[in-house]
């Protein structure tokens, strides 16, 4: 996927050790035996961090939520690093809180730093007995091998059913400071529009306030994670954070205005192009679907008819079956929570192919279906909504319904 | 599926023509060449009768949808035929209204009734264009064809991806007068909760008056078609409609009281079953999905539960996959609407092969994987969930997603 260009902004190298001050290991400790793959990842700052983060909206939340956001109350939003583990989500377990407590207090231990400066994160399987020793004995190894170079061992190891390694990095300007910021995601299956949405950790040395870190996340997480839906399940782990660690030597952002905006600029690059990213990788996806709505009387009207249909599974079979069914489209919009006179919407759809109208004011237009099929033969596919009704639009994103998808979800745990 | 019994009503055959004085018929009028099957039904009382119908919340109607609630108003809730055809949704087509007119014209001129007596219903492809030919060059033989027996094929004409024939009608009594309910239904994939979901006609010899049938439907489609999903997408042409005729010689049911619980019951038993059939027939769909949520501090936390529960498609794969991935139904529990206090809940899986607990107060049972593998082998699946907050309970019904599910939709239209 080819990434969009913004002035002031260039993309490198280094995920989520872009920033300075930052170092990032990972490893395999056996918290699954059966299972090759790395499974424990450390992120560390080398001075404190202002950090901001949004979880699950979901009523059952993995230990590890409960935890971080104890850490982050008690340490008054300053972390210094981040320990997360696949292969078991920690969640629905008895000792649960437990357990995250210890493994934040084995890597404080090993990093010199209070266990509250500590952000824990897990995914897995929900409902599995968990146990500390894999993380004990593992520890000082982890910890030791902290390196620039690290952030693709430590992505590898909060990978699940990811195909592909989700990092991101940008460098860019504030007050004529360079400034970096880059992150690095997992997330596959289980992910749904409104929620922090899959595993996210994002590091910059810009200098921004806890306050105005959360300010510019919460914003920026509705119009990207919120927007994505691969399966229309909501994950009981979901977590974003950011640390800023300042080493940049901008002046502190703690208000609105150039700076702020810059940064928030930044931020917006690295979480839109983890969030497509994590659509091109739904699980089982052979297609990446992009979903514009304009004309929308406000913007959240907007994301609810571009969700709508990005979430639909006739729409994402179709998209996978290659079949221009666009009245599916229409019933989409036509049952998204939004108030919207579908006698004035247009749809198109167009990818690398061309692009084709196929409806006009709700009502169907007769199109070359030779045309429509090249189209959407198209790995990446882009349906076009306009509602002529206001000058609001919104983006979401997904994939499409596949065998695969099934065939994952079947038997995931084995 | 075994049908479950209640005292003092009788499973009968018949289906729409099991009450007395409905007739019904269908044929294949041609509405697209290439398909073989019945593709126009019709269904008729002999004497006009009191209705009352629900329909479809999608903000994209189809013509029929608009045109039928036109004529019920018109008629002052009075209706004597019903005329639907399969392979074409007439939604989305600038002439939609006329045709759906025109076709009312065209049954009430054969019957010689008016046309606002008329139900027109459509299900098939959304944004195709439609013709009156065919309707006009078969109205003559379909209302010439009408007999009790045409339940079959008046049936068979409204499917679409339907692999079984929907059908139920039960006998009992008010007053001491034998009255009979039958109803017929379609539906397969887009059915979702919170809609009328599919196409449902019933009718009945009992005399309800149209305001009593209307409390009845709609307190009904809450706990039986609004408790299905299949796929979570909702159909811009779905009804429901009762059609009351009072031939059994009962006295109208204007209130509240023995008689309409009686009737309301009978109406319950027809609705039921036809919503487990459709069930157990979602498109692709090789396991039936019985969710039954109890212990819920009231009516609609119960149903939001078991419906979130119904509706997850990760659950639904794990039960293809027969994958006793209950961390999954924690987590749709978790994402319900509902107040829900998730350490208090319980979990168990059943089937003709016994019943396993998996969850309690929260937390994950250790339970043997080849008992639940046993249990999750079997056609019917129950997942029991235990609130533990209150007397309330509630079900909800669907199916597995499966590769066929993805197959059929890939390429609907051809």
């Amino acid at each position: 996927m080819v990434k969009e260009q913004f002035d002031g902004y260039k993309y490198i190298e280094g995920g989520v050790c872009a920033a300075a001050g930052f170092t990032a290991n990972g490893l395999n400790c056996g918290i699954n035996p059966v299972k090759e793959k790395n499974d424990l990842g450390i992120v560390c700052s080398e001075v404190p961090c202002n950090t901001a983060a949004v979880y699950t909206r979901n009523k059952v939340k993995g230990a590890p939520i409960i935890v971080t956001q104890r850490h982050l109350e008690k340490s008054g939003g300053i972390s210094r690093a981040v320990i997360v583990n696949s292969k078991n989500a920690n969640t629905c377990n008895a000792n649960g809180e437990e357990i995250a407590e210890q493994t934040s207090e084995l890597a404080a231990k090993e990093l010199g730093i209070k266990p509250e400066e500590v952000i824990v994160a897990s995914t897995g399987v929900i409902g599995m007995p968990i146990f500390i020793e894999p993380f004990e004995s593992h520890m000082h190894e982890l910890v030791s091998g902290l390196s620039k170079a690290g952030h693709t061992d430590a992505v590898k190891a909060i990978m699940t059913t990811d195909t592909v390694r989700k990092e991101v990095a940008v460098e860019f300007e504030i007050e004529g400071k360079t400034c970096h910021i880059g992150g690095m995601a997992k997330g596959s299956g289980m992910i749904h529009p409104d929620m922090a949405t899959t595993l996210n950790f994002i590091t910059t040395d810009a200098a921004v306030s806890a306050e105005m870190l959360q300010k510019a996340l919460s914003g920026i997480v509705k119009i990207t994670y919120n927007c994505l839906s691969i399966d229309g399940d909501t994950s009981t782990n979901d977590m974003a954070s950011v640390m800023a660690n300042g080493l940049a030597g901008n002046s502190l952002v703690v208000s609105e205005g150039t700076s702020y905006e810059t940064f928030k600029k930044a931020l917006y690059i690295v979480m839109s192009n983890l969030t497509k990213m994590l659509a091109a990788d739904g699980e089982g996806a052979s297609k990446f679907l992009e979903c514009t709505c304009t004309g929308a009387p406000d913007i959240d009207s907007a994301i609810a008819v571009a969700k709508s249909v990005i979430h639909s599974p006739l729409v994402k079979c179709a998209m996978f079956g290659g079949d221009a069914n666009c009245g599916r489209i229409l019933c989409a919009i036509g049952y998204a929570p939004a108030d919207i006179d579908v006698t004035k919407t247009s749809v198109s759809l167009a990818s690398a192919a061309g692009e084709v109208s196929v409806y006009k004011n709700g009502s169907a237009l007769q199109f070359s279906e030779e045309k429509a099929a090249e189209i959407l033969a198209q790995h990446e596919i882009y349906i076009n909504i306009d509602l002529d009704q206001g000058q609001a639009s919104a983006k979401a994103w997904g994939c499409d319904l596949t065998y695969d998808y099934v065939k994952i979800n079947g038997d995931y745990r084995s």
